[in-house]
């Protein structure tokens, strides 16, 4: 079993244990975002999901877009496009050798900067807030991504 | 090359990678569906997907929406949310050096439920049946980020 | 130190840690892509990114969907449904032990499938250029997943 833990013993590996895990729950979290403006709104897209709340033409009127749903899955989708990068090249810069304290800082500036952006996207704060955020957590994967290239390079 | 298997030689890696190939696979088995949908109800969104089907006029009527083809779509988008989350979360766990038997539990039970999700949500079953198999998946995820940070918590 | 560079150190792991980055980074491109036509088109959905261009009713004229703007969007999910299981099945295939010349040959012509298919779905090229190309990726990561099945088989 001691080959399992290898890897977790590292600090920078533990380091991108923790923050992939903060920021994928974080991810997470706009599925039950999503559920809750779904039910409070009354706003669904399956049939079947609306059955609870009546039956046949009665039912039809919960079958409908939603603002604040829409926006939550928007963010949800953002999320997936920059977090699903974040986790695979943040991964081969874990194992790329970097400082530790070279690699908190990437991983602590992509969590805030994408916390963050989501409360930009769901209050929703004025403009650039939003962008801007998204654009730090966006720089901080492509100097990973710079890290990993320069360590690994075999093509 | 002795040190690319030593992962692999590890027991819950192996089944880490069982479970992770079977989701991704049954993941990317949506695709073909989609597809399927796509030509049987002829209802493309591509403009260039239609000139098989005939010249200018003719073909527009196929750029269309198709309620099953929108189901499939869900349901694929549905599997982007959750198993990105179980394969990320997934991996650290199987590197936390948690039990075989506990570990097999969470891999078995992510992998039989989203499998369930996709039946639920394709035929479709009436709910619940399509929530709770997306709760059992998000739950088991959520156990193994409880781990993950248990072992690895380095903020 | 040295645990964290024992991967890298592996040639396999090298040349997965190269693609794999090359095609995330390549996915997120796609996100400036959209944001390059959402400027030029004109062509938003959040009312807060409007307001620069003017206020009240005058900025409503920006929220609506443009093709070229949604045609990038597809191909920024179509990247996110492939790319997923590529990052995640070519992990544990470069951890199960390949030739580095085998490979290198799945690494490759996946990574060339994609770029082919981005510029099959923007310019776009006529069909089946894009179908081939997205077929081909499917296939390679498809032959990685056998790959891994027979070597780390646990169920």
């Amino acid at each position: 079993m001691a080959k399992s833990t290898q890897l977790i013993d590292n600090e920078v590996f533990r380091a991108f244990a923790t923050y992939t895990t903060i920021v994928l729950l974080k991810m997470m979290l706009m599925s039950l975002i999503t559920a809750y403006f779904r039910i409070t709104r009354k706003a669904f897209v399956n049939p079947e999901d609306t059955e609870s709340f009546g039956k046949g033409e009665s039912a039809k009127k919960f079958l409908r877009t939603d603002p604040d749903v829409e926006r939550v899955r928007r963010g949800h989708l953002n999320d997936l496009e920059n977090i699903v990068p974040f986790v695979g090249i943040g991964l081969l810069y874990a194992l790329s050798g970097p400082e530790l304290s070279t690699a908190l800082l990437h991983f602590r500036i992509f969590t805030g900067a994408r916390i963050f952006h989501t409360f930009a996207y769901l209050i929703p704060l004025p403009q650039p807030g939003r962008g801007l955020s998204w654009a730090v957590g966006y720089s901080v994967t492509f100097s990973m991504a710079y890290k990993v290239l320069k360590t690994a390079w075999l093509l």
